[in-house]
């Protein structure tokens, strides 16, 4: 794999050290020193191999060096960082190395959260990976974790997380028997393989895509067992749908029990009027209360990370929404 | 904060794209093209208040971006991001943006895990930092998962970790009620007060810092409750100490019905003799087993990490030591 591997190692300095550039004048690279207007001191040297390091002193005592190379190298910067304690002895107030980050690896190990934090798994293959109208939808191999499905760049759903399906399906302290379903999304198929058991009357699972259904069945079986082996049985079906048929419903009259939101964080809207996230997430949440009993329970994971970055007006409409429908139903049940 | 921000947008191409450095040339800032003796194309480009950007073309299609900055500036790297998508429409085999990595930041977000990966965690304040003899400890607080006891650089269990607690003293299979119990490490609290409410006959928890003890009390209550408040009890007592103590307890003939080993994944050994952390494991276990009734239980976290980065040898070393010793008590727990 000729991945890049781009190791950090950076430092705060207590005192400027007019030393530390001769550690680098050892290594047989060739210097280049940048003019930064003022900002600092900054010299790139280029070696053998295609390695590069850029040695940066900022103006605030922190020095950040990077090394970009080819194979792993923690050699060089073992060594680096061994001298530079010697030199600088004393004057470093705070160090940090990172693990290197590989950069255009056949298997990408780093999917960032929701809320922009970089996340390396320890993934060692990709299982799965299909473009549906809407999605692009993997399947990566954890070591740890078991498989996990990511849909549209965002981990979604591990092997190793039932607890996130315990949870959205109400902590066991729901009663499904007899109950009529719906659930919307839930493609690994984790909700309807634990609701299934409670011999609810109908469950009526809408995805939005058969290709992670597909996926799912083969490679996320710790997740959803045998259930998406048959998209139909004796106490459920698996359409293929999402919002269209939920005005279908509504314009029926049809009812259920419990609506069981299991969207994307950022959900996926298939309509260009419903284009605002915010606006999709009210008409999901519209509809969704529309064919819900009267005595019915809603059960939705929502994303903090999502309020944490809405405006506050959006917020504001969101959590008033949530108000206003509680009024009508008996209660929200928000895992 | 004046950390540097180094965000890296990385891409694929299936064909060579000379058009590519226009981009750059647009931004005012100072081009060095450097000699990389066939590794590809490599510029530097040095601008505004220390901004620095380094463009790769590597041999093999792979384009790397860096972009340093003192500023959150996503707006660069957007308008980098569609003009490339423009410029270089259909040869984008793949695109990689990572969020920005913040360095020399007053508060560290990015804790590695044991096995190398880079993880960011939610954290937005430092809540207690101490040096002991032995460990540099710190407490951070994250708004995800409260607040998050760090020795030595390793994330070690956060307020949100209930479920780790539980697990390692047996997952409520065990009957602790007049029992005697010694745990290890543990200084954050969760075991002693998750065992305590069984009324054994007494818990002594050994601890090698009652530094850990003062941070946890405070800053850690969802984890410890109140039981750090006072280091005697009815039925426990927490002792500063740890392998020495163990030594005692062999030579007095002193025996436990659980011994649940709660030491860090490398653990800290204080003898210059137990340097090699294989070893220092072995001794830890040859004392543990020593002070275990023979119908005793020993609870442990095991590091699969460690397991996986150890050497061939010292793996099958343990193996065996758990097998031996597995011949001598009734059950090993390992959750």
């Amino acid at each position: 794999d000729m991945a890049l591997r781009h190791y950090t190692l950076d430092f705060s300095l207590s005192t400027a050290v007019p030393g530390l550039l001769s550690i680098f004048h050892e290594q047989e690279m060739t210097e280049t020193v940048h003019d930064t207007n003022g900002h600092g001191y900054l010299a790139t040297f280029v070696g053998k191999n295609g390695r590069l390091v850029i040695l940066r002193v900022h103006s605030h005592g922190l020095v950040t060096i990077d090394l970009q190379c080819y194979e792993d190298d923690n050699i060089l910067l073992n060594a680096l960082e061994k001298k530079l304690k010697v030199l600088l002895n004393g004057n470093i107030t705070r160090i940090k190395r990172l693990p290197a980050i590989v950069r255009g690896a056949k298997v990408d190990r780093y999917w960032p959260t929701a809320d922009g934090r970089l996340i390396e798994y320890d993934i060692d293959r990709v299982v799965y990976e299909e473009d549906s109208a809407y999605q692009n939808i993997k399947i990566l191999h954890s070591q740890q974790f078991g498989n996990i499905l990511v849909l549209n760049g965002d981990v979604n759903l591990a092997e190793s997380d039932l607890a996130y399906t315990q949870a959205i399906i109400g902590s066991g302290k729901e009663n499904y028997a007899g109950k009529e379903v719906l659930i919307l999304g839930g493609g690994d198929g984790g909700i309807l393989a634990e609701v299934v058991k409670q011999k609810p009357k109908m469950i009526t699972m809408v995805e939005i895509s058969f290709k992670v259904i597909d996926g799912c069945r083969t490679h996320m079986r710790k997740t959803c067992g045998n259930i998406l082996d048959n998209l139909k049985g004796d106490c459920y079906q698996v359409i293929e749908d999402c919002v269209p048929v939920l005005k279908k419903y509504v314009q029926e009259g049809r009812m259920f029990d419990y609506v069981i939101n299991d969207l994307t964080a950022v959900p996926i809207s298939t309509e260009p009027e419903e284009d605002s996230t915010w606006e999709f997430l009210r008409l999901i949440l519209d509809l969704s209360i529309k064919v819900l009993h009267p005595a019915g329970k809603y059960f939705t994971q929502v994303s903090l990370v999502l309020l944490a970055t809405a405006e506050y007006d959006e917020c504001k409409l969101l959590i008033l929404l949530l108000l206003i429908y509680q009024s009508s139903i008996s209660s929200v049940g928000i895992n």
